[in-house]
């Protein structure tokens, strides 16, 4: 079966242009003006409407269990909400606990994953611990097809890796030819924070900027950049969040360190006020690093649009604020961390980003796409419109409006952080693969519709 | 009349596989795998071999009366080695004298080329003085297709525009929507530098670098983030030589200037010891900024691999050593600056970059093509491999080996900066708007083959 | 005659302890615990006070013509206001026209302040013109005892010096061991961004620091640690107002370059909301650099603290409110430049930095005496408390609270920039060289008492 | 008894000029011009020498069980050695083993120390671990009058302290008012290093710096800046060796950090090529920090001038090379670290730092004394030259010449770093708080001549 898309401006990270797209199966098979129709094509008329590769998130959590809470999506709601959002590919974040070993973690997320997503996805694998064991392990995860590392800096009690593992890691990361995402904050820094802030009875949500200021990601960064620079292994530092952290990375991409860098879209538009709400309504915007000042969000604009900061995650992970953000009532360091985005992403940087002469619509599918296809060995499968590509496309009508709210969004959580901010821009219709998969708004397909994506790591 | 090219590597910045790239008229008409033969079709067997989109440089002199010398190359010399080298497309300097009103002096440039060019080309349009009449003046000329301007803050008593100028100049591009390429080096330390050196009897080629160190470079690049960031103008600081200007351009791009980067060849494969031989034979290697300390090229490595610096261009000037050079004998500030590079650059980015794993194929075309059409307004019709692309295409053998030489090169210079060097890698044929112009290493096109290339402004 | 200070607490830039002191003729004869009393001399009780080294205004104003006005102090109302706040020996910026040769010049503010000064004094030699003649005037004021040279980058068209004279007069100071202190903005940048604001209307004081954003004066410091690094002069930055500016300075310092810092203890307690003001108001708060963000105050006194900053000047240069600031009611450009604060300093960075724990009684002594006297080649006959230097000594009550205000004052100036604020700490008594010239709070002493201070540049 | 020293050339950190020195029991008493002699008093007379103040050793190594192995000298031999070398001062590090507490362990060191030592001496108190206990047993060391903690951040399975120690022991240490001394580089990457040197064959001694490298030490100081800032304790980085160190910790004093910075005598006159020396040679010179690159001396000499750096010490820890650098033969991990220095730092900072010009005289005081005694709380009782300080005082022959070797030198290890190396300058005559202790260049006092000094924290 074949899909035709006539006459949309067809969008890439490097050329934009009125164009039709056939999909033939399930890639891309031309991109022309005035092709033909194949018998029994459907045609959709994208006139005045933008043809978008489909979008990747390069970091959610699906299934999380995290903090004595599991987030509340699972691979059918989240990749629902994803697809409805433009989003066609997620990575999601593999992350077993210690007392596993890594393959036997990893089926896990595999089994839960498996024949339930509507988009397709892929995993970062976490490492959690490293001992004598992991290399083979983690050789066999990668064998699979997960060619990426997750790594935590913080959390040392639970998923964080001290130096040593993260040296050994790096470096097999490095022989692997796979890149290692990592979170950067310093943990001890967090916690003895944390303990001193609890003990003179700051409790609430506020306190949580607090105890993770700016310096102790900054020192995170830091801390990555030596390692990586001496262990010669690419890395990507996840929710990058302020000006500190950013002057560290790029420190170190100037020293020659191989490192690429994500920031959030609740980077972008909200800020640590809203974490310093009187009462508990600010545990809503509790997430790690913490939201920032204002001013940051200026310089991570800018650093988009420049090509300084790669590309723009969600780190989607979604607590319903009622039951799970209230473990942490009456202590800060107990309330879940995240603040669920997936659907919300495009319409936020379209609305926040190209409306406002921020970042240009091939800056989106560079920042919201490609890049992270590149990065982790995706592209040109996916990020970009060529015949041969995956046929992974998103009619975005740039006109539409629309109003974020816990009500109507399709995330499985019971508040939104945006809740009742009105966007304009809209995925329309949505393919997978070539199949519709959002019609007019609605999902139109069904759980198994996403695949697993096996990927290569470079050194393969 | 149509061309396929058959089953070579065919690489963009962005991609890369075995395909056919059919050509009908002047532009790429479809990329595909088996793709049929039109009707008396040209086929070339590309088993083996690359196919890049042409390459461009951003920065070359053929016309260009300086230092009391005419550099050597005419537009039909010049433009031909440009081909030989795997170039199709060149950014010359349109530099009038200040006693000519600009769209008088573009006259010059535009009458010398025309019918000449054996390749494609444009201008930046040289901004050596500013006055009343220049906004007038200079909109007629981008009015004609000049989209970018180019400002030298060297050169103070020739070429030279003073801080005023710079302003002005600056604030009109703004509004015009053109990006200013500026050589960035301090007038005046440059020359009282030279008199002091003069003055102690410092008169042979070894005294250039002297005259002109990092921190004259550094300076001048921290000049022009100053004044591009008050008037939020885009800027292109050309050539950069060393880790010292480096640094303040990306600290400028960190605060939000819209900088784009370019270095040269040179300066990534010489370095300022040459230019210190005995006798006068450092005179070969005179050119400004000079030729740096070798630690230079690492970084200048890493930086295009990390997308710091966007694109290697040449700067090509060719004068003669035998009589031109020789101005200088007794006075190096008289020795006529350049290193000609014309048809070195693909062969040498080749050898030095890519072969020795300092940048990827894709690397190469995106710092030595795409990036500089995407600057310049000239993307996608250049830089790319793509359906309604110009026909611009390079089919390259990596396998081939040739040794650079004065005697064999094709540039109208009587020596070669890098006699006897090996290199490996060559254009073999090269496709100028679907036509061959070169074909097995020999130019079969003629003077007019090229043409003037118009661009739009931005805020066009 | 004799004079011994009792049991005062004695700080000095490295000591603090109780003591008596005894002075005999010009200078301090002894310093100790229960010192004989000498017949005939007078004893002053200090217990319970402090007894500073006097304290020295680097950066003064007395003489000025500038900007259509004269300042309105003369050396009789400017130097008792000075003793009057503590102040002993004031540098006073000595700017001749660029219509008189130096020599001429200089003679100017010699015979102004000769028989009229009530503190002692020296001058910065102002190098307003660099020509072939100026060596030679230049080193007649330098054997004249004026070992330092002042050079503004701002104020092109009155008293700023371009690339070439700021070159060779620093190759010259060079030669001859004087320190150059240097007003760092870019002076084009300034007067455009003045043209262009009064062109869109912006007419009033508010728009005074638009026109000189932070980015103007660290333009000016990176141009100077160029031009100082490169000549290896010794310099030293007049009014640092900013973090981006101290930033530029110590990158220099850490290149190598030999630099000093002042800052104004109006950065330290003004910020730029007050130039803001509504109406004519803020016009009493114009000075350049301008009055900075908030944020920029923390910065200064760590880097004070720190010995990041070395000295805290007045910049004095007072004009009144009512008719001469009034000269820029429909044009912020002709506002004259300058708050008062001759006698206001050290009472305000006692209050504002001593009693707030941003800086201890010996960096106060430091920063406010100390340093200036080593840097300018005074020390230790001036700015330090031992056998052999000046008696130029300060009993002050570091209880005694007062208001600032225009009424009482002793500046001639009829506006208080810091009206209605309280201070805590006062002169109660001050000598100069062994004599009392304030005496409870009042002044005793006559125009005349005050000597030019002949200082030998370091290369003599 | 008294003791006159007449007409040298007194230099302190900030004067210098010809006086005479009384001292009258255990400290000064007079300086001045033609003092009268007392009855009774020694008269010295020091016509064309300098006169300064005992100069300190902020960093010394006595006892030192390490590596497998004990320091040469005894409190009689190392106080002796640094008698001899001008040092009147010492601070030892007192480093006791994990396996004991505090307070016993600092016993052993004040047994080990009592009545031995031959010049005065205080300790920096090694905290080793931290626990439940340690907040007590540190305060009962800090109350018998040691205000300084030594921290390593290396060393992780002897002394290192890992994160949550060092977090905990600056927050006491801020409490309390003690300044932490800290060793920086980064523990685990040194560890992970050397066992991949040692598992490709690399085990002699050029391989220690490759285990080593600058970004382990800027990872060092970078990670104390970040947990400095946050406790908002005072800090000093012991041995400073490198550009990248130095900018780290640079960039935390212009954050506001409280840091101070020592570097060692031989990052100023040694480099890594000494330790690159075929065989075993270059285990004479493993210490760590690692000689560096020779680029680092001149950036160190700027900084030692500039004030970037405060101290210069020796870490002085004689290992001798017949037997104990020898247990490294075959495993340069297990080569005791250290270059034994104590006796001469001060004729190597006055023969490469005075004499060519690279410190003054004053700079000398400063840097070798003063700021030592400033830092930790000894200043002016030690580090300067004034009425009521200790007579520590050093009659300097600047014309003498000698040559540092093995065979002659006072320290007991049976190599020197310097052999053969001519010094010009020598501590000619040194008094211990009013006594001759070395006269004519020969000890001629006795252990226990030598106090401990109580110093008290800042808090107090």
């Amino acid at each position: 079966m074949a899909l035709l898309i006539r006459n949309g401006l067809v969008v890439t990270d490097n050329s934009q242009g009125v164009a039709d797209v056939l999909c033939e199966g399930e890639v891309i098979s031309a991109i022309g003006t005035n092709l033909q129709v194949p018998a029994e094509a459907e045609v959709l008329d994208a006139t005045g409407k933008y043809v978008f590769p489909g979008f990747i998130d390069p970091h959610t959590h699906i299934h999380l269990p995290f903090m004595g809470a599991f987030a509340k999506d699972t691979y059918e709601t989240g990749t629902r909400a994803a697809l409805l959002g433009g989003t066609t590919t997620i990575f999601d974040m593999c992350c077993p606990s210690r007392d596993v070993q890594p393959w036997e973690g990893y089926q896990e997320w595999r089994a839960r994953s498996e024949g339930q997503a509507c988009c397709d996805y892929s995993f970062h694998m976490g490492v959690t611990r490293f001992d004598d064991d992991s290399p083979g392990q983690l050789r066999r995860v990668v064998g699979d097809g997960v060619a990426s590392f997750k790594i935590f800096l913080a959390y040392k009690d639970a998923l964080g890796l001290g130096d040593e593992g993260l040296f050994r890691a790096l470096r097999l990361a490095r022989e692997l030819g796979v890149v290692t995402a990592v979170h950067c904050e310093n943990a001890t820094l967090i916690s003895e924070l944390q303990r001193e802030l609890l003990a003179v009875g700051q409790t609430g949500p506020a306190a949580h900027h607090e105890s993770r200021p700016p310096q102790v990601e900054a020192e995170g960064v830091h801390h990555l950049m030596t390692f990586a620079g001496l262990t010669r292994a690419p890395v990507y530092i996840v929710h990058l969040s302020c000006r500190e952290a950013l002057e560290e990375a790029l420190r170190g991409r100037q020293r020659g360190v191989d490192v690429r860098i994500e920031t959030l879209i609740q980077y972008l538009v909200l800020d640590k006020s809203l974490a310093e709400q009187p009462g508990f309504e600010g545990a809503k915007y509790v997430m790690s690093p913490p939201l920032r000042d204002k001013a940051n969000q200026g310089i991570l604009w800018n650093a988009l649009r420049q090509g300084l900061v790669d590309t723009v995650a969600t780190d989607h992970a979604p607590f319903d604020f009622s039951d799970q953000k209230a473990l942490g009532r009456d202590d800060f360091t107990k309330i879940p961390n995240g603040i669920p985005a997936l659907s919300d992403r495009i319409p936020l940087l379209h609305t926040h980003g190209v409306l406002k002469g921020r970042m240009s619509l091939q800056d989106l599918v560079r920042t919201a796409s490609a890049n992270t296809a590149r990065i982790f060995g995706l592209f040109p499968k996916k990020g970009t419109i060529q015949p041969g590509a995956d046929a992974d496309l998103v009619i975005y009508d740039p006109e539409a409006r629309y109003t974020l709210s816990a009500k109507t969004h399709p995330m499985n959580v019971d508040y939104s952080a945006f809740e009742g901010w009105e966007v304009q821009g809209r995925a329309e219709t949505v393919t997978l693969r070539g199949r519709i998969v959002v019609r007019n708004g609605r999902h139109v397909g069904s759980p198994g519709d996403g695949h697993f994506l096996r990927r290569q790591p470079s050194a393969a």
